[in-house]
């Protein structure tokens, strides 16, 4: 069953993010960056990419959200997120970490948790392999599109945001959402996704953007989940290949209205407290 | 009234573009380096893109200009872009500076202003924040797209463009560009254009483009935007939304023939000294 | 004549690599990072750039393929490349080098050389300006787009294959393909792929990929790049123009099946042994 009071929230975000244009300040890696400036664009946001060591405390100080991506890290860029993230954290900036390529190597590894030991991070968006090996150790990915079952992951997810004090979501076929009390599925998106690079580095720019809008971390997120996989949606209506498909998905951001979301928006509620979904799914 | 000589003057600077295919050297920021290599490709200029200290120099001496873009600086990145500088100017080389957020940080409003003061620089493009900033102490931008009214800034850009001894191109919906002599509008262009990161950015390496087939810098500035708008124009002819429009743009560049540049620049004569303008916009 | 044999082992190659979807590690430019890992998702390939000294050693273990390419290329990015490739040797992946814009600089001619020397390269994949660099002395190329006659390079393309022990890939109009033995031409393709920032690049990491399923590194790149060509056309039957062209390549890339690649593969074997082509072109 739907969970209609949080459709209607995805579209009263949405108003939110295209009035404020809150400006998302993003430390990430080199393959994205066009594509999720563009996309912060499109969904009404205002991108910077700033990483320099001199300016990021200084930069992140505009910022509705602060985006860290690990997807090409060095130590160098690592110090430069923690920099900005201490900033964030003073100033009550919202931080959302995607730990790409966690698991797969032990640089990425140890900078993903090295960012989630030093800083107050709200939102943690990654696949399965890569959340999960925040906390177990020995896992490896295959490269950073590995997946394990999204059903897998739901119960250690729960007790993992619990260890971990935030919010995760674990993005697939189907994404998963919870603190460790609430959580959340949203079945929509394509996949399509799944060929284009920089997919799950865009849901996580446009959770950014949501959390600059909505205080409520879980809520911030799902919404922007569904409103990401309706837009996925979209796309594959009119394009069947991948190069076109990154293109429409684009546009499927900017064009998508309230009123779509707020009907296509496909959420529903598991479960207050760790336990059996309330809906089956 | 429209300027018809200019009009003339753009469709020959784009010839003469589509013959000469000069390399244009780039130095410039990890967002938009696919995107300007591209427009430059399109519109018959051959890109490249250089930033390591130890080529810089040689680099450059094989340029017919060299485009200077701090969007995602570091303390290196300037010191590469003056080492290219200063072998342009001793070369005669064209430098086009595109001060990305200049205003927003401290390190980017010194690194401008140090690469204004240590380089002649032929031509500034940004929007009017980002130039402003490089006169005005305690000018603050609200990230890169941020601006100024293009009228606030016109008798302000007049003065700086005479204290900075440069040519400055002031661009949003309608672009100013002015030498503190001459001075022109350009009315082509696009809203969409806003929605696409980088659009300021390709205005600047179009610029450098033609700067390199034209020696008069405020004519080959107010040619190259009229034709860079024209193509957003045709682009949004096609695409309604920021995906697609930045393909049809990129399209744009390359379909444009003279006869419609000549018929479709729309570059207006403000005034050969300071003082109003000649004619009203 | 077409060599229907390789036309066959083309198909089976695409086959393959879309059943096995091994990772390719790129450490690559940053103009081309999206559009090359696009290109690869596309083709069934699972792309990877990682270029931190910290992680190329770990990363490169789970590779089927290594790029290299040295198209924004520092000392930081070659040492990178060295230790990746020091590892890749000792573990049988076989690496690719695009040496990009080598001949135009001495730190591009010169690190192009150091990789050449310090590793074992399966395949060298270039524009004949690049390739006939790596061996002559006081060649200077026009940027990276420059090419002398496919035909010029033909014959010093064997002996140079010879001389450097490996597989060189000449492209351009018509590719050429040789290992001083045997040698083939491509004749796939079509000019708007000049048009576009990367498709070099893209060459090169389809080849790559080819090259994870194909130990005969010969017959990998030929069968590659009649591949990557055939999209070429195909994108061309869809866009007249560079920005709907490049979308409708990587949409090529994914939509081509093993038939149409068997079909329009035009792969004709030169010789055996150095000498005349056995067929004429």
């Amino acid at each position: 069953m739907i969970d209609q009071p949080l459709a209607k929230k995805a579209a009263q975000n949405l108003k939110k993010l295209r009035e404020k244009k809150p400006l998302i300040h993003n430390i990430t890696n080199y393959v994205v960056m066009n594509t999720t400036a563009n996309a912060l664009l499109a969904c009404g946001a205002s991108p910077v990419m700033a990483h320099a060591q001199e300016e990021v405390v200084e930069m992140v100080s505009f910022a509705g959200a602060l985006v860290l991506n690990i997807g090409t890290l060095t130590p160098y860029w690592i110090d430069s997120m923690l920099k900005a993230g201490k900033r964030a954290n003073e100033l009550n900036v919202p931080i959302i970490l995607d730990p790409v390529g966690s698991g797969a190597t032990t640089l990425r590894t140890e900078s993903a948790k090295r960012l989630m030991n030093e800083l107050t991070i709200r939102v943690v968006r990654g696949n399965a392999s890569e959340v999960l090996s925040l906390a177990r150790e020995g896992s490896r990915t295959k490269g950073v599109d590995a997946m394990h079952a999204v059903d897998e992951a739901a119960e250690a997810a729960k007790g993992l945001a619990r260890e971990l004090n935030t919010t995760l979501a674990i993005t697939g076929p189907v994404d998963l959402i919870t603190d460790g009390n609430r959580t959340y599925r949203v079945s929509n998106g394509h996949e399509l996704m799944g060929y284009v690079t920089g997919t799950g580095c865009t849901a996580t720019v446009i959770t950014g953007a949501f959390l600059a809008v909505d205080n409520d971390a879980v809520q911030a997120t799902t919404t922007a989940l569904a409103y990401y996989g309706l837009a996925g949606e979209k796309a594959a209506v009119r394009a069947q290949a991948p190069g076109s498909f990154q293109i429409a998905l684009i546009d499927a951001l900017f064009t998508i209205d309230e009123k779509q979301l707020e009907q296509g928006a496909r959420i529903r509620f598991l479960s207050e407290v760790t336990g059996d979904p309330v809906v089956p799914t």
